[in-house]
């Protein structure tokens, strides 16, 4: 399906970093649906540049709905939302065409499109692409919201400091909700952005680990093999530049366990069945229990960095240097926080349809 | 999708723990590829309890090969395996049938069929099912192999013990293929061992991180949304029961990096472009580079164990306890290796083929 | 997906006319489908050769449930059913290997399959493979009937004699659910038999037109782009070997026809908007009106005749002739009709699984 | 998948008649297609109102290209066509909102989207949507000429009036793409030109059967089971408004065949094998023999008449009259004509590419 993922909700994406326009094309969303532009301005907000963080002013994106919206609410056909491409001034690529970012995708996009790729600002490679899914994923959380499931990340490490674990889950995705900058502990959160300045100021730039979870998930969705909740979000999530890990409850760290230590134990409160510890992320069998679901992104640090680098000319095939002029991001982590919050919302409301029907999402 | 994975080449999975058979029907393999009884059998046996590592006899298991195959080769239809049940005792199931086994599935089971699955040994979630994806893994690696790609798994970490990393790729992974305890160092494995039947005898379980890496695919496959090789690989990782994490390349320990850390630079050698290190495990946004495929999968400690654990009876719903009996892995990162290796085949075939089409991975 | 149809609810077939066995896995029926083994055999004798319509005894025909059914109903995972290939004897196909049968896919396949094909007897191409259609199409029949949604197929015309139209559809589809040989009126019936065995006689074969009308499907299912319920049932149709023709409502009569005549007129009839007439088969922009669903197939003669034919050898690249041995079905319109039940019943489980839900089609 | 098309090359539409825009997202076509502005142009001229047929000029229609191609090729990444919507005059659709036009989808769509849908101007079951499939069509068109793969639809029989039928397949194809109003006989073509004109005067609408060709397509393309080229191409066709029927080859009249009539006999011409007849439309057992793809589709008369026409309003659950204001097309045929070459193309696009791999259409 390429550039297109789910079955029932379906998405989506196209274009080029330095193209006419991006954008995406959410399908099979219930008709009825409240579309607010502005809350979608607010989701786009939230992963533009870091110096737009202290900027309290939420400013309406440039992007327009073609269709599938219609009095306010969606009409249950495909939302296509373009986000044209602006100052992408057209400088010369020529120097840097055929010198490979390493880390980046310049190399292997040539030996999947044979030089027909548009190399200009990472083309369709380009985290610009995300703007795409963040612009229809806020439609999914309004949708998701309306059934009470609520989506919260935080950055739980970055450039090496740790913010506060989840606590109290279903407050802090409330919180997180009401955060520019994704963290529990906002003293965390500035020893981060220090941390962040001082690597740009190195010319290197940083990773961290985005932590999620979602609250209000009904229990019993999912499928043993193979659309298991895991394998779903995880499909979606490793579609995100830079994100190199993925792992549920307490992931890599059940390794190191016992069986008594890492099983949940089911137990009767308020007459639901609920457990006393979340170590499996909420998922059993890959299907939900009820509990929320909880997972990790592992963010490496972005490549482009300030350094100067050794790389190939991969058309002339012969070793040579790079050094990245411009701009470039430190840290991109804080910004692929809505990224993961949207295409989870894209993939939940894929799931909830396909087993509730069609019109589950927009029902009272 | 639900029980179907893959897009040009797909795998269906079918059968209950307690059915009449278990099986798979793998569609979409090239016609011309040789099948061997022998070989599926022998992948067969890696997945087989402990007591049969030290058998130097591989014996045939018993599966039967439906359709798709005739005169020793793939004829390009789907081939159906089904693998009868056996020593299934009409034991009464009636007593623990509606207590939840605390990291199972039987309650989210029961949330997603209403009590219509055949809860009998776990049913459709017990990791018996996973001998379907083996027998038809074996035709995968057959077919990879043809085009001179290998895969190999080890358990790089198990009750706390640590394999050694892979060093040699190309060389390591011949090795693993010619042993039945898949660790690179020997010492290493027999203190595994030793830790596991520790952990038995106290009624406990463990668990464990395998590492994978495939040799020998070319640059250039794999799209960059939404069918990353990542997203296609942990999609269909994350449902074999336990896997709660998949990590490429360094995965996790990326976080920590600075981004010339982090980078793979290229390099002209031998006139192809390779890599001098690989921490991005082979895959730049989401394509191959043509070095070694590498992930690391962690797997969770088997959740039935031999100590009483409390627990719910869902179906009175109320607080009770549960005390396992009879036979049950203490481990099962050893027997999810080639679980892994399978799974990763057949998910190459198919973007192999989606790549250079039906007939590819038959073609010398 | 190849050899798998649909999207929520799935159909896997498998096998070749001389292999081991055949069958379907059917995949996302909902848990609670009441599954009787005689229902299935009921069916499965539908599409026996002519010699046994005259028999009243219901056979039980050889097949195996694998999975998915648990004390009489569906679990909601995968039914693989399997029906061993018996009666095989292993002549010499030596012979004929080369030469392509005209109107058939010998040719076609060795051109797909460069020769790796199982051409004994069809191979994957026979239509001995819709039994594995109608097995499943049984439990999908069941589902349906559940909800009230019944489908009813007649002998429209062939050998050139029409069977009445449909008048009282409702009454004409619950008749039809009565008939081995499927006509409303048994004297056009008994002259078709006659035609049939005249043909046969001469070497020759009979094509026809099978007739279809479903009744009780909600108003509101299918969609505009692309999975209108045309689309769906014709791509579903045309799958079955010899369907060479599929049309809706009046079909290509209404190329004929002004637009005042072609338009059926709505009206309120008991509370309920009808239409006075039915001509657009109860489909309007893709999506059902709530009229019966109405449509025909056309049936091509078969293509193995008793008189000696002008083909090539495909092999050699050289005319020759052949004749056909042993028997052969002078017409399979009649066996096709609970093929196309079948297949219609399992697309419109797809269908409305994907609408209402994966319980829907259990719910009372 | 809704509003998805396709497997391996996918099409998407969006939009409603009145909203900001229509378009379709394009993906999987090869990189490297050259893409021209004008020939795209050209084939949207094609579907434009029969008032433009006799303009000789070819008008740059209002589109944009907002991804995939770069420098006039395509990328490999998925193609953003956006066509905004003009002229549509805000006026008050009030009064007609809730009547059902007889033979439209206005009742079906209320059924189904509970009355959130753009109902304006048919919203997003107008034909207008076609567009989208003709633009994206373009460049499939391209690429399937770029391997000699030509396509040609004619009106075989409008308004009562045949068209001579194909004779020299190859010739007519290459005729039929420098012809606005798609016959093979302008005689004919006058004759059915005069009839539309006498039909609109009545208030009435006429329709008709077109009839495509394709030629150069390779023998052994298309599966057994289900994804025939039937299947697939009748699966696109059924979702264009105003098809109910699809035939390939002889289709219905092959219904009184005698078997030996309905065969194609193969013979050995030039040293390829060939077939004397192509009563089968150039397809055994669902895959391509070499011949030409020969299919033909019924399209029912315009439903929007001049007449005044009982219906419901079905929001008040009442009898009402309709009678249509303003501008309606009295016959589609002619224009429906490039829609079926365009999504023929795509289909075949989608088959070809995974047939032989993603790069195949760009090879020269």
């Amino acid at each position: 399906m390429k550039n297109t993922l789910g079955t029932n909700v379906t998405l989506t994406l196209f274009g080029e970093s330095h193209g006419t326009g991006i954008g995406a094309v959410l399908d099979g969303i219930a008709p009825g649906i409240p579309v607010s532009e502005e809350f979608i301005a607010s989701k786009l907000s939230l992963r533009r540049p870091v110096g737009n963080i202290s900027t309290p002013r939420v400013e309406m994106d440039n992007f327009v709905i073609e269709s599938g919206v219609f009095e306010g609410h969606t009409t249950g056909t495909p939302i296509c939302i373009v986000i044209p491409n602006e100052n992408t001034k057209s400088k010369d690529y020529g120097e840097i065409r055929c010198k490979a970012r390493p880390g980046h995708a310049d190399f292997t996009a040539f030996q999947k499109y044979h030089g027909f790729e548009d190399y200009r600002g990472g083309g369709h490679f380009s985290g610009r692409i995300t703007a795409g899914i963040v612009a229809a994923g806020a439609i999914a959380i309004s949708a998701l919201e309306n059934k009470g499931i609520y989506i919260g990340t935080h950055i739980s490490r970055c450039a090496g400091v740790n913010d506060t674990p989840f606590n109290d889950v279903q407050s802090n995705v409330k919180l997180l909700s009401q955060k520019a900058f994704a963290v529990l502990d906002d003293a965390a959160g500035e020893e981060i952005r220090k941390k962040i300045v001082e690597a740009k100021s190195q010319g290197e730039s940083v990773g961290g680990i985005l932590e999620t979870a979602v609250v209000g998930l009904p229990a019993g969705i999912g499928e043993p093999w193979f659309d298991t909740v895991e394998s779903l979000l995880s499909h979606a999530l490793f579609s995100i530049p830079a994100i190199k890990g993925v792992e549920f409850g307490l992931g890599f760290s059940m390794a190191d366990l016992f069986g008594s230590q890492a099983n949940d134990r089911f137990l009767v409160s308020d007459g639901n069945v609920v457990t006393d510890t979340n170590n499996n992320g909420g998922i059993n069998g890959g299907i939900t229990n009820g509990m929320p679901v909880v997972f990790r992104c592992a963010v490496k640090p972005t490549p482009t960095i300030g350094k100067t680098q050794k790389t190939v000319d991969f058309i002339n095939n012969e070793d040579t240097e790079l050094k990245a002029g411009g701009r470039h991001d430190p840290c991109i982590v804080h910004r692929a926080r809505i990224v993961v919050d949207s295409i989870t919302a894209i993939v939940l409301c894929d799931i909830l349809s396909g087993r509730f029907g069609t019109d589950w999402l927009a029902q009272k």
